[in-house]
This record gives C-alpha cells, structure tokens and sequence, in this order.
C-alpha cells in the first residue's frame, strides 16, 4: 500500500506499507480527501524528536472499506469524517473530561502520525470505530466536513478554554488556517471586539470575513504594547494563542488583563523554553490563567462541527486556498505548506 | 413631576410625584427614550399582587441630570444606558456571582416600578451611579443602547445559563421581544440548531432573520412531541424559556434530552403552579436541570452588551416594530403592548 | 445458575437463569459481597412498572471469574469492585460529560436489574470490563469497597450537583445510606452548616457521626418552615434531596435562598407528579435550580471513591448495619430492606 | 496616632501618622490583634519596589471606633474581622467574578501598606464598611477570626482555583502557614492523597494533622521528580503552590499529569522569571493550566470562613505557634517573621 510519509528527519517520500489490519472494534477508512497540516511539516522537520518511515497526515473523510465484526453503527462503503483525535474509549484517561485528549499519556489518543500510520495513504486505520467515526451528512460539503476533523475542533476548542464572554474583547495571535477559525470561533461565542495578529494579506482578508474587529500586524510594534494601547491600557480579556513560538505565549501572558485567560492551541517545539516574567503575569496573583489545549476527539465532535456547518453558523472553507486532486499532487500539497507561498491558507487534496 | 403609572390594579394613567431626591451615590436621569415591558403591563393588571400610585417602566435611556457629591464616573449632560436592575453593591447579597440580582432578596436588585418609582417620568432615580450607569458610545444608536438594558440582557442570561455548547440543538419558547433576542444570543453562542416556537408572523420573520433553522407553532401539536418528533426521538440539547405559562414550562422539561438543560427567563404570575411528572424529568436522575434565571444588573453588564452592539454582533433594533414619540404617546405606547396587534413586537417612545 | 430476585410484581424468590456469556470486552464476576438497594425493593414493587423474571441486585464487589480476548487490564482471579453504572464507553451518549450514567438513553447505562441479570447471583455479567472494572487495594476493606460502587458516589455526585462551596449551609433531606452519605459528602466539600433531616435514630446518630451540624425531624413541622426559620428568614444555599416522594422536592425548593441549588439523587415512582407553586421557586426568576441526577459511572469513579477510603477522608462503613453471610441470607436481607426495622441502615451480605 | 511601619526599604520601625479620616461609606477601627505576614516582610525587604513612610499590616480584627454616616450594618463598639483585601464594590472591575481583587487595576482591591496605610496601628481606615467588614460570632475565638482574613481565605482561593475533585491526589508545595491551611482546604475539598512538601518540623507536623497523607521535603531530591515516582509516573491531578520561587512553578507544572491544574497562591519577587520547558507543560497542548490567584475580598468572604470555623471543619490557629502581647512587641513579631526561627508557623500580637 502506498503513503506519503516521513522517511527520516527533513525528508519525506512515498512509502509502501502494508494495507493496515482491522481489530475487532476497529475500521480501515480509504481516503477520498485529504489535507496536510502545518503540525505535519513540523514533525517532518524533528519537532517532534528522531522519527522516520511513518506515514503522515491525520486530516481525512473517506469511505469505509472493512469494519470490526463489533462495529454496529458503521458498514462499508458509509462516508465519514475521521477526527484527528481518536481516543481509546475504554482507557481510564477518557473518564475525566478535560483528558479525553490523553487516554492513556499525554497527547496519547492523538494516534495518526504518531503512534501509527497516518491518513495520507490508500487505507487508513481507525480504532473504535463507533466512536471514532462521523457519518458526513447530506448538507455537508466534502470539504467543510473536512475541516471538521482538526482545523475547526481544534480553533473552537481555544475557544472554549478561554471562556470567551459575550461582549469580551479578544486577541487571536496567529491568523493562519486554525487561527482564523479561532476568529469565527470567538464571535460565534459572542465575542464583542476580535482582534486579529497576523501578517498575510489572504489570512487578514479572511480573518476580517469572519468578522475581526480589525486586524493588527506583528511588524507594527511589540504585541502587547500594540493591544495595551488599543484597550485604554486595559488589556484585553482574553488571548487565544495560535501561532509564533514561545515569545509570542510570554506576550500573549502580558496582554490581558487581570482575570483574563490566554488560550493555547499552537504546537511548539520540544525544545522551547517559555520565559515569563512574573510582573507580566500580575505576578502570579492577577486570576490570570494560561491554560493549553488540543484538539478533542471522537465522532461526536466532528457531528458537533458539521451541526455548525450545516446550520451556517460557519464557513470552514473560506480558508481553503489551493484545491489539488490526485495522489500524486500530495507531495506538492505539502511542499505549498512547507514553503507557504503569500497566497497560501490552507490546501487540501481530493485523492 | 409627572409620570405614567398604575393607579390602582387594571388602571393606569397619568401621577403627579415629587422628582426624586439625589442620594450622595446616586443620580437622576432625565429620560430621552423609554419602552413598556410586556411586564409592566403584567403588573398592572396585578401579576405581582396589589399595587398603585406607583410610576411604571423600567427601561430607558436619558441624560444625567444630576448626580450625588460622592458619583465620581457621570456628571449631568452624560448620555446614559441605565439597567433595568441596579443591585445595591455594598449589600451581602452581591458577594455571591450567582445572586447580584437578589441584593438584599429576591429580585430585590430590581428596583424600578418594584420598590420605588419607575422611569416613564420626567425624571427617575438611579441608586450607585458610579456602578449602575453605563455611558453609550457614539457608535451605538439610542435605539440599540434602549435595547441593551433589558432585553438583551434578559434574553442572553437565559443562553449563558442555558450552557448552550458549540452545535446543539436548541429550542427558544416564546418569539416575543426577549425570546427573538434568545434567539439572536443562541446562535450568537454557538448553538447548531435553533428552534423558535411562535404563532405570529412578524415574530418568525425576525426569528428567521436572527437566525433561527425554522420555526413551529404552539398550533401545530403538543409542542414536545413537536420536538421529539423532528430530533429523531433524542430531544433537543437545551430549551429556552420566553413565554407561555407554568404549563409550558413542564413541555420544555420533557423535550430536552438527558444532560439537558432547561432555562427559564419567563415572568410567571404568582398563583402559578408548575404540574411536572416526574417521568418527564427523566424520574428526576436524568441529569436535566430546570434553571430560573433573572436580568443581570449593573452598569458593565450594559457596557458588554453595548460591545456587541458596536461590533456588529447583533442588531437588537430588529425588534422594535412601533416607533411613536412624546410624552403623549406613551399611553398609547402602553396599550399596545397590552392589546398586541398582530404586527407588535416592540413599542419605543421618544419623550 | 442460582439468583435471587423478582418473579414478578410484589414477589421476590430464586431463580435459575444460566450462567451470562462472556463477550469479547466483558467479564464474568462471582461475587463475594453484595448488598440489597431500596432500589430493588422498589422496584420489586412495581415503581419502575411490571418486571419479572429477572435477578436483582447492582452492588456488589467480586472475583473475576472470566474475561473476553479484547480485555487487557483485568484476569481471573481479581479481586474487583463493580460500579453499578457500567456505560457503554463506545456510544454517542457518553461523549458528553453531563450524560455518561445516559450512554443510549435515559439511564441506559444502568443496566443491573434493568436491561440485564442483577449481580445477586452466583455470576454476573460486566460489560466494557477494562472501563468498568476498579481494582480494590489492599487498604480498602471489603466492606468499604463495596459502598464505594453506588452509595458513596450516588451521594457524592448529590454534592458535586449542588455545588456546595466553602461555608456554605446545606440542607440534607433524607438519611438512609445514601443520604448519610450526602451529609459525609457535604463536609468534605466543604460546607459550613449541614442540617440533616430524619427521623431515625440509627440514621441520626450516624448524620452527627459524619459531621451534620444539627438533626432535624419531619415531625417537628413543615419542613421550608422549619429552614427558613433557624436560617433568619434566608432559607439555605443548597439542599440535597435524598428521601421522600414529589412533595418532599417541593419543600425542598421553598427552603433555598436566591442563587440556591435543589439537587435530587432521589429515586421517584414513576407516577409521582411534581407540584410546586412558582412563587416557591421564587417566580422562576431566582437562579434557583432544580437539578437531578444519577450515580455516576465507570472503574475511575470507583477508584476515586476509593482513594477518599484509603486516605481516610471518609469511613463509608458507619452505614452498614446489618452484617449477613450466606447465599441463603440474602432473602432476610431484601426482606430487612423492605420493613425497614428502627435499627436499619445498610444490610450487606457476605456470599 | 502610633503605628508599626516601613521607614525605607531593609527598615521598619515606629511611625507617627495623624489618624486616618473616615468617609461617608466607611469606618475607622481600633484592631485588637494582628498579625504579620510574609507578604510584610518581602514588602519591607523592597520586593515590591521602593516604598517608605508606611504603615505596614493586613491580618487585623477590633473594634469598630468610627462610621461614616452612610454605613448602616456596622456600629462603633461592634467587634469586626477585616479582610485583608477589601474591593471598592462600586468599581467596574467587581462586576467581574474573576476579578473582585483587582478593583481598578492588578490588586488594587489589596489596599492596606499598598495605597493606603495598613493595620499596625492604634487606628485604621476600611473602605466600604458595609461591604468589607465582617461581625464576628461569639462561638468564634478571636484568634480563629484573625486567620479568616488572609491566611484562610488564600489558601482556600488556592484549592478553589485548582478544581479539586473528590480522590484526586494534591501537591501542596510550601507550608508556611498558607500552604498548611492549603492541605486543610484540599482535605475539606475532598482530595484523596495529599502531598505536603516542605522541611520545617513544626509545620509537618501540622501538615499531618491537618491531614496530609505524607510529607516530603524538598531535600530528598527534585520535586517533580519524587512525585512522578510516587504516583507510579502519573503525576498529581493538581498542585497548590504556597512557597518557593519561579523555579518552583515551574517544578509544579511538571509533575501534573494531562488536565492537570497548577494553582499558584505564592507572592513572587517583582523581578523573577518564569522559565518553563515547553516539554514540562506537555508542550503546551496537555490541558494542563498554569493559574495563579489572590486572596479574595469582602465581608460575605470572611463571614463564610467563620462559618467553616463555627461548624468545626476546620481549626486554622493550629498554624499559630507565637503568641505576642502588646504594641512593643509587634518589633519582636516582626522580626521573628524575619529570621523565621525553626519553631515558627505564625505569630500573633494582641494589642
């Protein structure tokens, strides 16, 4: 079976792998669209330590080819969303609500691309498939299902860890593909003022579609001093981080006001260090709260994402920017994300 | 002063009553717009027991006209939102996040036409200026300001205790001023589907226009077989109270799903009582809440309104369907309300 | 293979059922200890509507005696405690925090006595045994594990719903075991005054045993009164509802404060019809809540309950009252259960 | 007017300021005893920047001396407990639950030795008085009710703050007299095994009967290292921080496991910095929130801790180890709070 994948540190290719088998309670999903995500560039590049010949891609809808014989809810030839998150239901992990994301260890139910195979390849592995799996309704676009599957659960997830208060106002740091949902996550939560940090004309044009307030640049001035100074010296209440590195966390900390919550969805490096001076963080005793989160799991979810779709609560393909079709357009696919031409949000790929 | 009152139960008209006296705290606002609340009228015609010589309504925005030696934050000439609650911040009962509108008792934050004058007068009386007056800014119109001071607050408490998640289903009861704008605030939460339940056509068609996925009517059957009916036998996530009577209030208890959450922001009258079986409540362990909520207070609380207001969040103008002007309208304003023509949603007043 | 329980309405006996299969997540368990429930006198007469031919009993700690190929966490010969709500970790339902006791419906993961074979039997059957298997340590006594399977976290889950906080006066309505348990609970999260009510001896002494500030009594006058009373007219922050019928709820929601939270873990009939006077619920617009719930479920929650046992936080064996042993106790048992002698708390027999 | 003060930065001593003037909402009191606290020291010490000519104190109860003509619950003669952090309830920052500390900016609710004089004096001025004084009960000793304004109510914000949950394993790290009530709160919050770190003697053994499950010191070796040993490589649910400096914080974050919370309740120097490995807060993605809190404010507060004190849940001057009489010796209590010789948890003045 062929995949795209990462056969050492800095360098990715096709790999052929055996066609994954199917447990019990499992299912082997065929792809029928795919996209790659900023998180798998980074792994290919050693962000995520020495890794090689594992196939990558955890962003998928497909169709079933062959299920479990204790799978009741889903048959072959049944088309589904796949969320990238596919917890082991039966671990003691998933019996406390804010882990469900760390079944069994941290990030542990996070499996594609990292404790297996991942989706860019013919077939793909799913665990639990009753509960891993969301049947793509109707109403729903191949690609906005698609989005629902990490782009969207992962913004709406910042989201929601920043408790985001009707009238609030909000900075969101980073305005690529799940930044500028984080945007259309935080009005559709009732934000009053979003503020929106990035560079890219695309992003701004979109992010300001999905209704920011206005959109401030990284290269105007030193973050926090820039939202300082727009909020009457305030702050705002609240940061949802998704972007930059470490330094951009430590402003993310020193731009909200006392009470406030910076949210973060970013992935960084493992060698990162944040260095936070206490005074920015009120020291210590100002209810701030920095709080970091992933991308929940489960089919439930995802028909969570594609309720919002349909209901038109959110475009999720407003930050589709490059549409490839084949197998063999994946390696360019990734090579757009490796290198992000000015005209690049997000790609995805009908295999 | 003159003022628009009950003068007895079932009789309303015009009082003749000293202006109010400024207390060090406090201040006394000239109205410049004022509407009737469907619970003015209730009151009078004796909903909340005997009552008269007392000037009616609630909400109003106006001009500070004067304010006490110890107001630091308004001066007179200040254009002012002013809540249609105004705790009194230095009682035991504020303390608590979940009773700032029972002060010193129940619903005792509600002061207006409750325990002392209302604001169709010439000139009312607010306690705490400092906390319980919000300054509309020059991008929020008189209108939209107007309907930030009850209605929106009312109606977007009934969403907040709702808990309405990221794509529920949610069915908002009642489609009068307040349920239109639980509709708004529904979808404006992050609610999937929204349910609006109302016979009067000029309610659905703003219904439709905050977003609502359709619209049923009480005539159409027993509204929670409705329900159950159209959710495939699940129920709805999460049901809004905005109308109807204790009756209602058991249908919206047995259409929700387990988990469910029932959020009550209708004013009943006193001698109701609720007949619930207990095998609707899911025999009471099926983790179904039935929640009472009341409008928050103070003055931040119409500033964040205001927030969604500016950011084009929400347009709460759509409600208002009658527009009269003067202090010689306001009976007629109040009639209205009490008749309810079919094409009423919303009377303002200019005075 | 021999079990005791209902043959039909108002007739318990012994059975003989064959033993239950094995599937390939589940595991058989032979119990040593068990105990009889209210619950299954309840419903051995009738409460949860014509039943028969079918094993009682949903607590008990046991022996693993079999495990299916797919169970990787537990074999035979473990010395297990067994939730008496096993979901079904793999159903849309308990992807939802607030339903996981209502993985396919209402209470479904209740399934003891309910939708299959109880545990008073020489086998039962335990689906999901991996999520819904708890270990019990060599600290925690045989006895106390035991309780650790419904009544502490029914009890528990009271105090969690009610979220009672530091200082708090709590009212506990009702001391059988699970109340009793509710007033244990109620300390230990911190409440400042727990009132009790009850009116027997046994259960009274055991209430001060846990920590109730004061006992009171049914007979000593209508209930709300009697709160209102000793509490200045404020009525408590939280009540507990642990005992009585329909009537008993309605008290309960007169005797909270604004903000307050009524929170049911009693057990109904399912003909019982809630009336309660809207001005006793404070018009509906006292943030009051009227919240019932259901023990939750799965191996963690056991093992919580477990590790308050082992760190002596609470002795859940102050209730049991009645020591039997023998398979052929256990019709004495269920018969002490249903007279209820003054005596009475918790039988549990050892089998 | 006589009071106990910071000359300049590394100086205390006598200060002779006129006796504060009492405003309308307001009251003037004579404490009757007090007591230093850490926060004093480091504030003398220059940790809080360049300061002089203040009074210094905030642990006070006494007697009301003076009110001002608005204030209507409190009489002079009226025996009082003080919070340490009392807000000005009028402000727009207590309209937030999160942010009652932090009135008009970052602790600004915390005004004794920070903008105002503070409590060692023959008088002092409290703001607010209804709101921010609290009447002691007869059944609570005067000791007691000095420890339920700071010590009491930040080591409880603490346990609040960290979500503890029925069984979960706590860390609390330091235990000074904050850090002891911690493992109390923790306790009475309902965590299973609690871990108290820390070297005194004196305090651990107050540590162990305040209930901690075990002790251990910061000496046998690094503290995230000895909890993931001792929680079988797990980690703590939630970790108290109570002592230590940004190393330590750091420390916290990485023994949590995955949804775990860090509380921080300590006071940092103005100059410290946070340096965190991303790779110890589960790369940032672990659902693991760094959350630091402040005391919080007003009478309800302080009133709710007597409640827990009347009831018996809780004996707080188990952390008092010196007991001073008289103004001179407040120098010597000083002092002792200086050097902290191995026999001190807390001393107190009667004056």
């Amino acid at each position: 079976m062929r995949g795209f994948g990462m056969i050492a540190v800095d360098q990715v290719g096709w790999l052929d792998h055996p066609r994954p088998q199917c447990g019990p309670l499992d299912a082997i999903v065929r792809p029928t669209m795919v996209a790659p995500c900023t998180s798998d560039i980074r792994v290919s590049h050693g962000w995520a330590g020495q890794r090689g010949d594992i196939i990558l891609g955890h962003e998928a809808i497909g169709v079933v080819d062959e299920v479990g014989p204790l799978v009741t809810s889903f048959k072959p030839g049944d088309l589904v969303a796949v969320p990238c998150v596919t917890p082991d239901w039966l671990s003691a992990g998933v019996q406390h609500a804010r882990q469900i994301s760390h079944d069994t260890g941290e990030q542990a139910s996070y499996k594609f691309a990292s404790s297996k195979d991942g989706v860019m390849a013919q077939f793909f592995h799913v665990n639990q498939a009753d509960a891993n799996l969301a049947r793509i309704p109707d109403d729903v676009s191949p690609e906005a299902a698609l989005m629902a599957v990490d782009m969207m659960p992962t913004a709406l997830r910042g989201v929601e860890v920043a408790e985001v208060g009707f009238g609030e106002t909000v900075v969101v740091i980073g305005i690529g593909p799940v930044g500028l949902l984080a945007v259309a996550g935080a009005v559709l939560r009732g934000a009053g003022r979003v503020i929106a940090v990035g560079t890219r004309r695309a992003s701004q044009s979109v992010a300001l579609q999905y209704g920011a307030s206005e959109v401030i640049s990284y290269r105007d001035g030193r973050l926090s001093d820039l939202i300082l100074a727009c909020t009457g010296d305030l702050g705002a209440n609240k940061a949802i981080v998704a972007g930059g590195d470490a330094a951009t966390l430590a402003e993310a900390v020193r731009l909200v006001r006392p009470g406030g919550i910076v949210s973060n969805i970013n992935f960084f490096g493992e060698t990162e260090v944040l260095q936070l001076p206490i005074s920015d963080w009120g020291l210590g005793m100002a209810d701030i709260d920095i709080r970091g989160s992933f991308c929940p799991g489960g089919g439930q979810m995802v028909t969570s994402m594609m309720e919002l779709i349909r209901n038109g609560r959110i475009d999720p393909t407003l930050i589709i920017s490059h549409r490839l079709s084949g197998w063999d357009a994946l390696p360019q696919a990734f090579e757009l994300m490796d290198i992000k031409p000015p005209d690049l949000i997000k790609p995805v790929v009908v295999v």
